[in-house]
């Protein structure tokens, strides 16, 4: 027969799954010796059992009856015996927790002759009858489904009616005028708690196992993706009580801080107290460190303890703890949550204590806590109120003075003044205000708003979908509750967390300590993919350098020609009439990117930098078509402007020739060099005339020349051709050998289609995945994220992930995957990496893993983040193995 | 050992790969016991032998030379024999008939002695001496290179001398003079013809097999696809005369007429003279008929020999022919080249007198012929002459006045007259000019310039490259050699054939003749492709399926809404500003919808319509964004018309937030209908009804909903759960049941790429691949062809073929392949059809036919080229397997 109940002793070895979280908590400490009241765990396979047939299973009575005899045989206490009652507590535990489940019931086997019993017993009646309406409102919360606050408002009105304070002031009558005055709150409801101590234990299990399939619960697991065939565990273990006396108490420790990660016992305690009084903020509970003084024995005990936790469970722990009359129990341990740079330092602390291994390590921190720690942040120490809290929808911290009107949020950002953009939602038209902001905070909208996406988009900080925001445009000030905020106050929103602070909250910017710097080197030990960066000045080279980079993935050309002092160049380039004057033009450009690229392959000595040819349209450079438009319209309505007016025209009608229907997908890319090559042949005298004079200098620089947008074979082929005859002309007239490349980005579909046909003529492939999933889903960026997009991510209405956001697996990944297995099978040590802006996102980062590509290249400042992301994909691919 | 010769009666049955095309014709009709004169045939493996060693292959001169000695004895006269000298010619004749190649050399045998014993023999010293001038001149230009005209020169020098103007009047001392003449001629170059006959014999081999390699054969080869390994075959055989007297003469004749196709000789004969005194055109040949009355009993063996010819070929011959002194000898036969409308006639004919199958009588006629039936077309019985020819850019005929200015061209067709736009080559900035004209001529640019691409996009005929016009745009005439056109005057192009004519060429409209039906039912019988058509209109849908249309593939229903009486409801309904509004504005429009979906769906009863819901971006049935804005900018100048100016401002911001950087892949498609349901709602609403209508009427009608630009399953899904609730709710309405069915559009790479996910919910696809192309290349079709396709497509540059025209088998032809395999990998049953342009394009049908399709859907006109490439594809497959 299959079994449903284990004492914690016999518990100890066995599976989570079986016992939930608690109650293997409860059985390892057990097994280890340590002081935990004792009790059993009814299995998770008990609750699925109940959901499924709507009935206790057969045998888990008697299995229950079993180990509660033994639990009396243990206590020397009897389950509902008037005079030395045994009192316990039933506590639900998931294998996985789970908030929106019922939690807890205390001090069950208590009724109106146990209670006698009890005070007699412990010889303290205030306490008995305090235990009493404990259970009372406790049943009736979790079990009846009444709020607790309907409870307690009579307790307060007692207390205030004596003019008392503190529970633990309240005599025998007071406490008597409250057991009756809940028994009334139950009675009114047509609820009551069984006198017999059996039904109350069977009432609260089945309530745990029921609570399973409450809606809050469900939900939870919906959202976060645990399956809904777990079931829970529950926990029935003998009572002890921190409320018996000044000699009693009750508190929670992690070993190590959570917000620091610094290795000493962190947490708080309350004597005289049960657990939920510390909650429900009955006195200030004190330091855990001052237990030292008040109770130096216990300390020393419970400090022993937590080490021994720590080193059983080889985490963090946060554990939970009651003194009773001077004896110390273990209610519960479990893994601490810590915040992101915490995390770091506990990992790289525990690797050098012998703890754990680098990958365990590794595994310990998430590519997101990376990401928080690359952000601004609030300081962590700092002790503050929340005004509200709306969605993180764009990490980092963020202060500034209250805006509403996104013009005149522009207008204060170019006085110098630091603003929170606030609206009830954006738009569109509001881009310019978002622009100017530190950091924008909405009333509406989910992580998928506009908001939400342009923010993220600018790695600017946002809370969305603040739903306590009253917003008054008109009045220019938003409340939440009574709380009114003005324009022009200052206030802080942190997006990592979605949390909104009144005032000036002290930030802390991001920081690579000396544990993060060990963390990335346990990371680069383990990962298989290269990590370049995407940098197109020498400042963010020598920056990703610092951060880590293997190398530059993407040097894009065209920022440099969009200089002050290169523009009008440019553009003459660009507006020339014949080969000659834009030979003319770019002869002058010449010069300027032989000198970026001194300065960039300088700073990456050593390493290879790809350098993207020129890509974007032409009429990028231009002024714009429609400002032109209104220009010469106007001029015409004016006298005396006639040679203005012709020049403007002249120009009109160049840009207008140069102006596209869809420049996304006109003439960019490869096809600018095929058209005007006399531009690529100036790029690469450019890259190789620099590299020759580095070498020169004894630098040693890998140049590697990335042909973009290419979908058929002949586009590489004719443009290589061109552009060798350059580089071995260059290299003549120099008399230097240069070790570069040829290669080419696969971002459009037939790219990936004919990778074969093309890695005959390239030497690496670099996937432009944001082109991709452009050509991919036929969606153009521009328009898809300001418009349709929104709708699309709405509930996962159509999408779950913005595919510009997190690579599309089985669209565009597919394409990557066509390509690699393409290309590799044309030429076998084909390098491929990828360079668009998913690069530097951990969940395509693994993809990128899975698909075999080599490197991944993405925005300096993220670096990090991808380093600790290529680690898990090489450790996600060793546990699946 | 390998042979290489055989007599003519040993290559019967041979091959024509071994014999080539002369000689396999040569030995076929020997053995039919024709009057051939004997010969025989060195094999073409002879030639690949000798191009590969530079020399004779061994044993060949053996073989020669006992094929001669038979010659010799056949003959009764021999080689060199300075009394009855025998005399031969040797021609080309490869595999595949090849113009480039050296083709023949007539009399081989004669020198200064045998031309006494050919006097003496024939009695005819005039013949004789004549005969010898003809070596000459044959060897000289074919053998040494030296043109003929040097040679003929000399023969117009002596006749002008002695006032004669035919050759047959000049006496023997003028022909001595003339192979003097010849003689010096050759003598001058340092050149001679061996006295020795087998000199000039081998000679004239070697010269052949050499020919293989001249630059005109090689390029040739290279355009047409001929392989290079082939070689030619050389035929050595007895002459006969046709210019022995007024009983002797030499013809050319087909056995039907290859304009029209009517079974009748067809061809011309002249007397007394050789074939190649017919080129010349010493004197004007007689039509083949006069010989019935000229010589009736050779008529009557000729018109025999001809029947028995077509009879043994199956086919159209094309009979070279020679009467030598009342005897009849023919010389050669092949296939009869035919135009377009005799090639459908003949192979119909030819089904009925049971000579060839019907699938033969398919293969026998190319989509390319049928295309050029579907244009007007000069009357092929018309005698004209050519001005110039160009290349055959778009095809049709065009007649209209020259002129040279795109605006003028604009300003002429709107005042009602046709006119042909001349340019030296045409920009987007021509494309009023183009819209305008009735065809395009240019001076420049290739079958893929801009005029080209554009005309054929147009299905406008257009002659392209015509390199002998001289174009003054100043003095707006245009010249070819001294003959000066006017603006105005009259012009006729033909764009099938690259032909340009002086003044107004009679037309003929395409017509379905009744053979045409009946060969378009042969193909019907062959092709497993189904054929639909493209129409939005009534009338479209009555002309397509009077062509063969199994129903309609795709029915655009944007159309509809830019007529006149709807496009202003169109508009409120884009720029209602609440669901209200647009719901009422949706209200007005479905009884229009409803009425054309009436329509459309009566004239296709009994047949599937594939209707596709609204696809284009909103703003293209707006005003145009430039347009408002300089309305604007001007009212702003004005006074008084501030109301004007708001309303249009109001327009302005309206459009402006429409407006899209890249609208091919923004708001449209199905992204519309996600956005707003209504639309959608309203359009199913409108088929649905109209179905129950025509249902109660007792039509049976099949409308297929389809829902474009789908690349995700769940777009699929959610428009389908909200169409399905609408379908049924008019059916209950309209208490009827209508048999429909949802599918979508391939017309995203991703779309192709999650087909398995797609088929899910989707009843048919139907391949988008106008869009597939754009998407796949990253291509915008606007952009591309008035730009940079135009250099990728310059001699095949990058690209053989416009994507756009023919579909890309390597990218877009492999993500349809991924489509179909996924998708009925789903359900097996998914009907896959093609509705982009590339379904009306032979090559792209026979793709669709390898890819499994079921059916290809064009514009009503191309249907007849449709069904035919889809017999074509099916019969190829035949022959593969």
């Amino acid at each position: 027969m299959r079994r449903f109940v284990y004492s914690f002793q016999e518990g100890v070895g066995r599976d989570r799954a079986i016992l939930g979280g608690k109650g293997f908590g409860l059985a390892e400490m057990t097994g280890l010796g340590l002081p935990v009241p004792p009790g059993f765990t009814i299995t998770t396979a008990a609750c699925r059992a109940y959901l499924e047939s709507g009935k206790l299973p057969a045998g888990l009575k008697d299995e229950v009856s079993t180990n509660l005899q033994a639990l009396e045989e243990a206590t020397g206490r009897r389950f509902g015996d008037p005079v030395n009652p045994l009192l316990v507590s039933v506590r639900s535990g998931a294998p996985i927790s789970m908030p929106g489940m019922m939690d807890t019931v205390l001090n069950l086997g208590l009724n109106d002759e146990t209670v006698k019993g009890l005070a007699h017993q412990t010889g303290n009646e205030t306490f008995a009858l305090n235990s009493y309406r404990r259970l009372l409102s406790m049943f009736g919360d979790t079990v009846a489904g009444i709020h607790r606050s309907r409870f307690e408002d009579h307790l307060e009105r007692v207390k205030a009616a004596a003019g008392l304070k503190d529970d633990t002031e309240l005599d025998a009558d007071a406490w008597r005028e409250v057991v009756a005055a809940y028994e009334a709150v139950l009675d009114a409801e047509g609820q009551r708690v069984p006198q017999d101590p059996h039904d109350q234990l069977w009432e609260a299990i089945s309530a745990v196992f029921r609570s399973w399939n409450s809606d809050r619960a469900v939900k939870y697991r919906a959202e976060i993706g645990i399956p809904e065939d777990l079931g829970t565990a529950v926990n029935v273990q003998a009572m002890v009580f921190g409320n018996r006396g000044v000699n009693s108490g009750t508190g929670v420790a992690f070993t190590r801080d959570p917000a620091t990660g610094t290795r000493a016992l962190y947490g708080e305690y309350l004597l005289n107290a049960q657990g939920e009084d510390v909650v429900a903020g009955i006195r200030t509970p004190q330091p855990i460190r001052r237990l030292q003084e008040d109770m130096p024995s216990i300390f020393g005990e419970f400090s022993q303890i937590a080490e021994r936790l720590e080193n059983h469970f080889r985490d963090v722990q946060d554990i939970e703890f009651t003194i009773e009359e001077g004896r110390l129990f273990i209610l519960q341990t479990r893994t601490g949550q810590r915040a992101a740079g915490a995390a770091v330092k506990v990992a790289v602390d525990m690797v050098e204590e012998g703890l754990i291994s680098p990958e365990e390590a590794v595994r310990r921190v998430s590519p997101e806590q990376v990401e928080q720690l690359l952000h601004r942040q609030i300081d962590p120490t700092a002790e503050l109120e929340v005004l509200a809290t709306g969605l993180n929808a764009s990490p980092g911290a963020a202060v500034g003075s209250v805006t509403f009107d996104p013009t005149e949020a522009e207008e204060a950002a170019s006085a110098g003044e630091a603003v929170i953009l606030v609206r009830l939602e954006t738009t569109p038209d509001d881009i310019h205000g978002i622009v100017a902001a530190q950091g924008v905070l909405t009333g509406r909208g989910g992580r998928t708003s506009h908001a939400a996406i342009v923010t993220r988009g600018m790695g600017k900080p946002c809370v969305a979908g603040c739903e306590a925001l009253r917003i008054d445009y008109g009045a220019r000030t938003f409340s939440v509750g009574d709380r009114v905020v003005r324009q022009g106050d200052l206030l802080t929103i942190d997006g990592t967390t979605g949390r909104v602070f009144l005032g000036e909250a002290p930030l802390v910017e991001p920081e690579m300590t000396e544990e993060f710097r060990s963390l990335l080197k346990m990371a680069d030990a383990v990962r298989r993919l290269g990590v370049r960066a995407n940098a197109d000045t020498p400042e963010d080279a020598a920056r990703a350098r610092e951060l880590g980079a293997e190398g530059i993935g993407l040097c894009r050309t065209e920022h440099m020609f969009m200089q002050a002092d290169r523009l009008p160049i440019m553009q003459a380039m660009i507006l020339a009439t014949s080969r000659e004057e834009r030979l003319q033009a770019l002869n002058q450009l010449l010069p300027h990117q032989r000198d970026d690229f001194v300065a960039i392959l300088k700073e990456m000595e050593g390493l290879p930098v790809t350098i993207r040819l020129l890509d974007p349209p032409l009429h990028e450079f231009l002024p714009r078509f429609e400002e032109l438009l209104v220009e010469v319209t106007e001029l015409r309505h004016e006298r005396g402007e006639e040679q203005k007016l012709r020049a403007k025209e002249a120009l009109l009608e160049r840009v207008a020739a140069l102006r596209e229907i869809n420049p996304m997908l006109g003439l960019r890319g490869c096809r600018l060099g095929l058209l005007y090559p006399e531009i690529n042949e100036m790029q690469v005298r450019a890259i190789l005339e620099a590299a020759s004079e580095l070498g020169k200098q004894g630098y040693e620089v890998f140049p590697e020349i990335m042909i973009p947008l290419v979908g058929h074979p002949n586009e590489l082929l004719r443009v290589k051709e061109d552009l060798e005859r350059v580089a071995q002309d260059v290299m003549e007239e120099q008399g230097a050998e240069v070790s570069y490349a040829f290669g080419t980005m696969i971002e459009v579909p037939r790219g990936a289609l004919v990778a074969d046909e093309i890695a005959q003529e390239a030497e690496f492939f670099s996937f432009g995945t944001n082109d991709l999933t452009q050509t991919t889903y036929g969606f153009s960026r521009d328009d898809a994220e300001g418009k349709f997009l929104v709708r699309y991510l709405e509930d996962g209405y159509i999408l779950e992930e913005n595919p510009f956001e997190v690579l599309d697996e089985k669209g565009v990944g597919e394409l990557m995957r066509i390509a690699v297995e393409r290309g590799r099978a044309t030429r076998p040590d084909l390098k491929i990496g990828i360079c668009g802006e998913h690069g530097g996102e951990p969940r395509s980062i693994g993809l990128c893993h899975r698909l075999g590509l080599d490197y991944v290249s993405c925005s300096p400042f993220r670096i990090p983040v991808a380093r600790l992301a290529a680690a898990h994909a090489a450790l996600e691919e060793i546990d699946e193995t």
